[in-house]
């Protein structure tokens, strides 16, 4: 399926790790849908995972970059411009990591280096992205640029922990940049609450299956997966939504908009 | 510009009166991507408008219809599924007025049948039209249906008035259909809060042109048009959007996430 | 308990039915905290419930009085104003009643001139209230107006039916005439998200019980009892809280801002 | 004024400067009701504001702490136990501080070394004076702690820059903690959104005149006070709100719900 809606456009992609991942599939669509995309992620993600068969099967790059490095965001772009050939015209943020969760260490006996670093790679690195770009003069005009989050930011989610924080910070910094890159440059900056997804983090999480299916279960159209968030982002990057900013987009089926399903007390 | 992203689809159109309503721009955008539309309003609205002009460029019918009669939805319903050849695909509810406003009656010395009137006509027009179809079962499967609200619904603005009360239990509307129509018939229903725009209806409001002004000002990326919110409802109504259900999507250039803005204080 | 929160206050409070109901509690801590109270229902309830036999032990009147009616409630307001001996300085609604759901309609069935009742009982009557109390000019400078509203006007609540679009409309007729009536005669509107409470309305809801427990075990605090939240409307009627209008307060326990708990996929 | 609603309890007041602080009005109010409260404040606020003169006035001790230090932290609590004889009933959480904006550095030109410093003094402090009391189990049963924050967390307002993130970020806070503290001890944890308010802090930032007119203007009862403020948070702290949890408050005079005022439009 191509409706071409990205046709000639230029894009970078953060966070592919492999073929379960939402930017995986975010990339894969875009290429569908006429864009060229440069990949990145972390080196040890890169090696760990599978995104150069990815670049492979696009006909792209992989520039590794750690998203809280502005040196290497720096490069990144500079690297984007060169192989794309121009401006860039959308920009997905995929990155979230937590030493906390990882680690399981619980909520109310967190250790605060840990929350920096959380912070840090699930925030604040946007706020680089964003910076960096915008100091470039990197996008073009009415590019798009979406990161992922959860309803967790609005909401507790037990065991989320200090995620939940960071992406309430992100989505924060989307309005507070997508206030100025709008004004200064018609650039949009959204985020997308997606479902609970099963990627490759999800699945080291205890409990993960039960919240999905719970999720599923009072969604009235069941929970979104990676290619439907896939289909929803191509949307944002395309003209179509050119007056979309500043907004948390929930993408879930209608689970941010139920209270009570009667079939939450069935069997 | 068209993406083939409605082709073959099939759509019911309320409230196109002019070419400066937002829901003429849909009927158009709708057609250029491909789709068969509908279309249809009050019988009064077709003679003082342009309606049946648009209809005959489009190669379509017009069906008057009173929405907030449900035997007059129940012929539309039955005249287009047999006009379209199948299922409705989507549908957009444009549809508002308030009797109080109009005649200038104010909101704390309201009429309680003019009330009566503009939430009947503004929202519960939608209930009607939502189970109309779904008795009808006229739906296809994975179907769209979108309408159009205001930002007034969370946030007063001085003289919308009772129209206000009318787009919250409008938006209560989408969610609470949408659960259903979602869990049973995969069919999402979402709202689009749209900015201000200068249709017919709007150049009747006294400070409109001020409003507009100040929105225009307020919003990063200025006040949304009627054809860009045809862009936009346009994406809601193709498959690339099937997982978002029972949500307010503001379509506003940035305002609803607005709260200060340096040139406000400017001349 | 005392603390002469209220001294010196005259208040009226709707929808005292029995000592299971909200406004029950109410007027009782009201008139422990030293205020003044008429209270009012409607004839059949007042003859079904136990309300005289409140108005009793409190040393007051019951105004029979049509929420619905402007009549009623411009007769309950003289007597009140003639009863207190001045100025009204808080009111309480807790009106809601929706046909549909006490037959067992389901929301995709829904009989319109029900619906239209349930608008009419649970949301337009507040502002008849609000409009009477205007235009008699009942209102003491820096008076407090409250009325019940419930999480289902945000989030879809299975069988709550059309009572979510009332309340919806509930809490929008609060921000608008919470707007007027602030900026001209310094009086708050505000309304109160209640847990769901077990009152003899809420007694006849299928399913109740287990609603109930659910919300109970899925809040921190527990649901909210009639009893907290008498305490909690006290403290919005007082003199401490006469910069906060136009809000909708949750007061549940902390279940709003909760999405996924561990014990919710325990036994 | 004193209605003893806070007869017998104790707290905890971080950020009193000098009279023009809500912290300060807090800490006066709290004492009128009848409890009793330590100050707290940084080693240099202290030598540079007044807030000695507070303590001697209320009979009290200011302990000295750096909310960013766990270790001042500690001492704080012990200190404060020690001198108030039993278990914390409330704590006043009012830090705030951002080297960006001080240094007039734009949020599209951050230093990322400030950025974390706002973060860690705004938004980390919190979650450490919840973990360093939960760990020592200071707070007694029904206690309640609230934190100020301010509506940028939810819309931008220019100029406030990364102290938006800061106060998303630690409404987020409030929300995670509150529902294990709310769950495991019955605290609660809420934050009030204030209007913008006349402080120390604020006379430093360039157009906060223009901007308070402007809310006070828009705002139905003008904005709310830092005496205001002090009397809406002894209500929070009473036990007349023991089920309000994981909120964010407004109090704002309405400003929070409204859209567009017709004397926006007037000189």
């Amino acid at each position: 399926m191509s409706y071409n809606l990205l046709k000639g456009k230029r894009g970078i992609i953060f966070g592919a790790l492999n073929e379960q991942s939402i930017a995986w599939k975010v990339a894969e669509r875009a290429a569908e849908e006429g864009a060229q995309v440069v990949l990145t992620n972390t080196p040890v993600s890169i090696r760990l995972g599978a995104v150069n068969a990815l670049a492979e099967r696009l006909g792209t790059i992989v520039v590794p970059a750690d998203a809280t490095s502005v040196e290497d965001l720096e490069n990144l772009i500079d690297k984007s411009l060169e192989h794309l050939g121009g401006k860039i015209d959308f920009v997905l943020h995929a990155v979230g990591m937590s030493p906390n969760v990882r680690k399981n260490i619980p909520y109310e006996n967190i250790d605060y280096g840990n929350y920096l670093k959380t912070i840090d790679i699930s925030a604040l690195s946007f706020h680089k992205v964003l910076q960096t770009l915008y100091k470039k003069d990197a996008m073009a005009d009415y590019g798009s640029i979406v990161a992922l989050s959860y309803i967790a930011a609005q909401r507790t989610v037990e065991g989320y922990s200090d995620m939940a924080d960071a992406k309430a910070m992100l989505e924060s910094i989307a309005r507070s940049f997508g206030s100025i890159y709008g004004r200064r440059r018609n650039v949009r900056v959204n985020t997308v609450s997606q479902s609970p997804t099963m990627t490759t983090a999800g699945q080291g999480i205890a409990g993960m299956g039960a919240m999905l299916d719970y999720t599923d279960k009072l969604s009235p159209l069941g929970n979104a997966t990676a290619e439907d968030c896939a289909d929803y982002v191509v949307t944002l990057f395309s003209d179509l939504t050119r007056k979309v900013t500043m907004q948390n987009l929930y993408h879930d089926g209608g689970y941010s908009s139920m209270g009570i399903s009667a079939n939450m007390f069935e069997d």
